[in-house]
């Protein structure tokens, strides 16, 4: 089960936030998402239905259209599995206080997600925010 | 041995991180700990013997000297740990460009451990580092 959940969380970020393909997530998605921890991410402490998760989806990767996260690492506990990962976006969309830049913008973090049944149904995360405030400002 | 390897990371980041009895990290550490991943970090990429991994401990603590690890989760895996965690610390000593100013910082992060044997031998570690640069700042 914990091996069918990897590659459920593998699809999710393949298809989902690389590709972009924001309808795939019914396929992924819990009834309910709970942002549990993710300093910085508009929607922190919030529980999503689908069409919301869509929208912080659509909206997050608006500034970084060609953004993709690769998976360092995976460990897969009890209802959830644990990611490491490297993130990298051009900065072609504008955000509040930053227009576009055109920059390659690094990023890496980790993220708990937690899983009902087979649903991916939330996350604690924390991303290197520090280092993409750097590059935008440097 | 996953859950005996949990006791020992945690009585490691108790007795050595949050008591500060540094010398206790002969009985946790292996011959070598490599930093694999730790951005902001001054030993990021290094691999230190038990010399340099006790001078490392020692600097990072000193500005923070009540600083604090508190454990929210862990997932076990093959021969390393995931943790997710909250730190809390009064900046009660200088650090460059930030001389001591006793504000209580907060912090959140997560790390993947990696383990030689019952040994710790390195970890892969991400923390909110734009949340303690803007609360020494603001």
């Amino acid at each position: 089960m914990s091996n069918d959940l990897c590659e459920i969380l593998r699809a999710f970020l393949e298809r989902v936030w690389n590709e972009g393909d924001i309808d795939a997530a019914d396929n992924y998605i819990a009834r309910s998402y709970t942002i549990h921890h993710d300093p910085g991410d508009p929607w922190d402490g919030q529980t999503l239905d689908i069409k919301a998760f869509k929208a912080r989806v659509a909206t997050s990767r608006a500034p970084f259209p060609d953004q993709r996260f690769d998976i360092v690492d995976m460990i897969s506990g009890e209802g959830r599995i644990a990611v490491s990962w490297r993130w990298l976006g051009t900065h072609a969309g504008d955000m509040p206080a930053f227009p576009a830049s055109r920059k390659k913008i690094a990023m890496s973090g980790l993220t708990i997600y937690s899983f009902d049944g087979a649903r991916i149904s939330g996350h604690w995360q924390v991303a290197d925010r520090l280092a993409v405030f750097q590059q935008l400002t440097g």
